[in-house]
């Protein structure tokens, strides 16, 4: 039997589109098979004018940028992409984005194949930032990853043995809804005590919120000029560094459950390290180390002493370089 | 290149051997390479008498098997064998089984190669009692499982892809150590509000028993003639039976933490099949009811909706079929 030699198209396709969509913004970048970014760019999403116009916005920004690369799309081998959930990765389509109005059951991958005219992998925005830190961020070389972003929920995605854990269908990963007291906060899901409830951006809010309309006196009420709807997870850190109680407590809560939590995944999955994501990470080692304090006050030992505990590398531009990572490596999972 | 033909030898061995290596007693088995168990015994463990003793005793009582089945050791492959951890399944050594004095740093793997003249895996308890649920029992031709066992803890074991995980450094699935409430009842692995606090069959008896401490009135007290250290998950399941008010509000409590306890393996697993294992499978419909109802509450809706709440089909012997399977199936993994 005569083996053809591989067409010179296929030599040519050297490139990977990666993109997230989140609910105000889209990011795209192009990178090489190596994750090395040669372009990036952010549009808006314009979630309100439906599934249609969203995907037909994203796939003009995406051939603008392979154009303004210097590329064609004959250059480009396949593209990834991340979106909100719940939605069928192995199908890809979108079940329903919560955040977008309209997107229910909305075949994005197929669409955005004939747009584009590539293989396109469609995946879970938050599988996708966890496999973004594991190719080339803080998880880099790491086979056991779990990755933990925080902002108004707690995104969350496992990979195991060097693969994304997606579960029978496709809604593995989502340790925001992990509850942490069964007579806890309802959270929007309908369950009570979720994770995320405790250990988000929002909930650090929500939680400095609670107490200072309880009656509690914070230098926070000033800071937002008793708008109490303007404290978020940044001005209760800024309280925090000015010695404010109200927020110390808060602090202090919000790092006792994200530590519970944490060790929680520590001794079911036992990873080798976990990464935490989103804005909160800048508060360095104010977060980190009474994080590391709760999380092994809270899990086995020889599982705290197996993993490191750190921040996200690469921000906002996570989702999009796992995506691309996700359909180089784990092609053959979308059909591609 | 010729190829050898396979040796007489090893086309004569049919045969594996799964060990349970248990507290109080021993269960060992032969079964074929199809887990069709040809022939199987319990036998005291002997644990006072010391590592050395035990594992010899093992290995007399396991060569007696093998010749009472009319076989010889040489007609047998592998033997796997299941251990209390905290253990190096890789290596073989168990590190530390809390309720067998002496086990500290033991080559298990190693002494009983040396003893039976065949390669050995060991691997935790509850790992092999997951996949032999997986493997024969209640999980068959499922690949992603859960499986608790409810005894004195809440043993776990998770199975992804067809294949255990067993974590970074061996000590993955302690799912009976996630904490249900980072306030709660001190574990004594040092954590707090641990699962397996609220839904072991000791918790069970241990949440009566603080009841009826308090004051409480309940046909219990009769029932154990006043000692109540004689209260065990049996007898509460009995009083339950005859509608006593303080043994339902136990059950109920249980019943809670436990659907919280699954609901966040499913949220964060999405595994197609729960196996629960223990006595308290017995009570039936009268758990698995309300305990899918109270997973349904807790558990996002897909999530809930792909996977099955099942008792366990195996008992006694899920671990020593599991270990026999693993060693059939994952034998590269124990370096056979």
């Amino acid at each position: 039997m005569k083996h053809k030699p591989k067409s010179k198209s296929l030599s040519n396709k050297k490139y990977v589109i990666g993109i997230d969509l989140g609910g105000t913004t889209v990011t795209a970048i192009i990178t090489n098979k190596s994750g090395k970014i040669i372009r990036e760019t952010r549009f808006l999403t314009h979630g309100l004018k439906g599934p249609s116009f969203v995907i037909k916005n994203i796939a003009d920004n995406v051939k603008k940028l392979v154009s303004d690369s210097g590329l064609t799309m004959k250059h480009i081998w396949r593209a990834g992409m991340g979106s909100p959930g719940p939605l069928d990765s192995k199908k890809g389509i979108i079940i329903n984005a919560v955040n977008l109005p309209g997107w229910k059951n909305i075949k994005l991958k197929k669409t955005l194949e004939k747009e584009l005219g590539t293989g396109v992998g469609v995946d879970n925005d938050a599988n996708c930032a966890a496999y973004g830190e594991k190719w080339m961020g803080a998880a880099k070389n790491c086979d056991d990853v779990v990755a933990l972003t925080l902002g108004t929920g707690v995104g969350g995605g496992i990979i195991i043995g060097g693969r994304l854990i997606r579960g029978t269908n496709c809604n593995a990963a989502e340790i925001g809804h992990m509850s942490l007291n069964p007579d806890g906060i309802t959270c929007k899901c309908g369950a009570k005590g979720c994770f995320e409830q405790y250990a988000s951006a929002s909930a650090i809010a929500n939680s400095a919120r609670r107490k200072i309309k309880s009656g509690r006196k914070s230098k926070i009420t000033e800071m937002v000029k008793g708008n109490l709807n303007k404290i978020d997870s940044k001005v209760v850190y800024e309280a925090l560094m000015n010695k404010d109680k109200v927020a110390q407590e808060t602090w202090d809560e919000f790092i006792k459950y994200l530590g519970a939590g944490i060790a929680n995944v520590l001794n079911c999955i036992n990873p080798e390290v976990v990464v935490i994501g989103g804005g909160v990470i800048n508060a360095g080692d104010k977060l980190f180390r009474p994080l590391n304090r709760a999380v092994k006050s809270q899990a086995f030992d020889a599982v705290y002493g197996a993993a490191k505990i750190v921040p996200a590398k690469l921000g906002q531009k996570a989702g999009a370089i796992g995506a691309a990572g996700l359909v180089i490596f784990e092609g053959e999972y979308y059909g591609l």
